[in-house]
């Protein structure tokens, strides 16, 4: 870490639509946008080890605030000295507020959510949401946790992630109006208790907002409205973002140009290949998905051509690598054959490998995005 | 792979006991002995890739002819160019006929059928004896394959391992002295069958007969003599070896003398630290075991300090390496906390971390041993 305060710098607007080339400045190195970010819920790209990932060119690592509470608790990292030190990782890191996680403990996922049609309520979740914060019970030992702005905050110092995100509720597609809009307006209060508490202890972190207000676009309006008049340090898009890409596509459009030029915006959760090709076009600098890796420990490869099984009829004889122009560890030394055969036969280096592969990918499509955009191709 | 012929050298011998240092010449590379051989039965040490097995300086992998033949096939690893080809390994390989796995078969593991009497037969086992060889069901598929010597050899051509082992029989500890006897002369026969194949088609590797004869001094001097008479090019000990260590120091003591000192021997399938101690200074050249990489998994590490569970009471906030004076990878970048947290949170990269550490461990300690009969200290 070196004492370099955080700073965006816009380089390029395209002349070609509203997609921006920038650089994020942090304590513990560059980001330079539009970023793929990965996930590492636990202090770990699932399979990877923290310095092949920075091998790997990976500028900003996800990490999840809710799972490092319960494990291995905060107390645990702040005593190592904080997260990077904790996990033995030199490049930035950001840490989202657990707001998502009590979302997912009270509707399921997303996307269950979405097809339950806002029915579905996970019979075990106690979860209280009051104007303090949240209650439930930790997945690990039954405990209650209390998770409020000011708690969430203070995991997030304890943390020490380069990037901080404020407290937030993130309120389910099928919530009825007058609903949204109390969770919003309860969200921005929390949001703001957020930035008291941030702005009380700096620690040399940045915070981010959070924009909220569904898919109704006068509420969005004004979530964009009350958090870019206060002192946040970027804005990240959060909430429901409709239950199509267009949805969230015609959202995105008409959120982005109402945050500020000088601000990094963040999209959160969204990182498969077709969302990226639309969202960077509207101006997101950086995005956050486990897409990339979970594919991977699922035998799924990103490739030039499209994805590709690593399981597939003929792949058992593929003496070559997944793609013969690419340059990642994996593809420099092992071929499709010996991949198929390791996934075949249930190996765990499998996963390291394909993971390998598809984080590589993505970092080497963002590099090529930037030049695109440099270019006014994008 | 050079030219190199398979050669052994005797380097030193103890003054203190039977212990030798040696080195073992093979096409790809040479095994200084005493030596560790760590098991990657599918052609991978579990959770490490096979680039990394090298840095680690194993030197020399073994491998399992039952599982490559039903996955991916030996044709595949025959189109491949071979074993080291197919998995990318430069350093030595051994593989074994795939005879300790037909009697995992018939009597499941070697402690269950020691703690059965001999009463236990898997009622699932589809196996069948006859003087050609072995019938049995893929555990894939469940397809019949039939292994003989010849097909074992020949399998073992095809993967191309630089050391390979002939075709026997294991028979259990409690088989009754008139089936031991048959037992060992059908093995014999196998064994001869065994090197007619190979010496037809030499393939620039080694061919290891399997001493055999039970805990019956008898059968054993008669199958050294035996198998020593004819032109194999090292010799392993197999079949059972007792109930306890003593009974396998005793075996030893009394087997290994027997053998030529001027080709090397190898014990097969022991590889805990106890038995290393004892069977070095009998003069055992190389240890196949599964059981550091294995233990690695379950979260035990080995030190010099004994053996040391990763989650344990206390090991959660220790923020130094798992021994403060170790060189591995894993000691030199990250922490026993960080480990600990890693298997907590059922992390796959813990296993890649404890397994490097493990595998780091018995090579040195090998290497330490190696110097200490230089000395005449063992």
């Amino acid at each position: 870490m070196n004492n370099t305060p955080f700073r965006f710098q816009l380089i390029h607007r395209s002349k070609k639509s509203r997609a921006r080339v920038g650089r994020i400045h942090t304590p513990h190195g560059v980001i330079d946008t539009p970023s793929f970010v990965a996930v590492g819920t636990n202090g770990s790209l699932k399979a990877l080890d923290n310095v092949d990932v920075t091998g790997l060119g990976l500028q900003l690592m996800f990490c999840n605030t809710y799972h490092l509470m319960l494990q291995p608790g905060t107390e645990i990292i702040k005593a190592a000295g904080g997260i990077h030190s904790f996990i033995n990782r030199a490049g930035p890191i950001i840490t989202d507020s657990g707001g998502f996680q009590v979302f997912s403990l009270k509707y399921g996922g997303v996307h269950e959510e979405l097809k339950s049609k806002g029915t579905k309520k996970l019979s075990n979740s106690i979860v209280k949401i009051t104007e303090e914060g949240v209650t439930f019970r930790s997945y690990r030992d039954g405990a209650r946790v209390v998770l409020t702005p000011e708690t969430s905050i203070q995991a997030q110092k304890d943390i020490g992630a380069d990037i901080i995100v404020s407290f937030d509720e993130l309120p389910p597609y099928h919530m009825p109006p007058h609903k949204l809009k109390e969770s919003l307006e309860r969200t921005h209060r929390w949001e703001k208790r957020s930035l008291d508490v941030h702005l009380a202890n700096r620690n040399n972190q940045a915070l981010y907002a959070v924009i909220h207000g569904g898919l109704d676009p006068e509420l969005r309006t004004k979530s964009c409205q009350y958090l870019t008049g206060l002192p946040f340090d970027g804005f990240a898009v959060g909430g429901s973002l409709g239950k199509t890409r267009e949805e969230m596509f015609t959202l995105l459009n008409y959120v982005m140009p109402q945050l500020p030029d000088d601000k990094p915006n963040h999209l959160l959760g969204i990182g498969d290949l077709k969302s990226l090709e639309h969202c960077i076009p509207i101006g997101i600098d950086t995005f956050d998905s486990s897409h990339p890796t979970k594919a991977a420990r699922h035998g799924l490869l990103l490739t030039k051509q499209g994805n590709k099984r690593v399981i597939a009829s003929g792949n058992a004889s593929v003496f070559r690598p997944i793609e013969d122009d690419c340059t990642c560890y994996t593809c420099q030394h092992y071929t499709l054959a010996y991949l198929c055969h390791l996934f075949k036969a249930h190996e765990p280096i499998a996963l390291s490998l394909a993971t390998i592969h598809n984080v590589h990918f993505m970092i080497h499509l963002m590099a090529d995005v930037r030049e695109k955009i440099l270019r006014d191709e994008v």
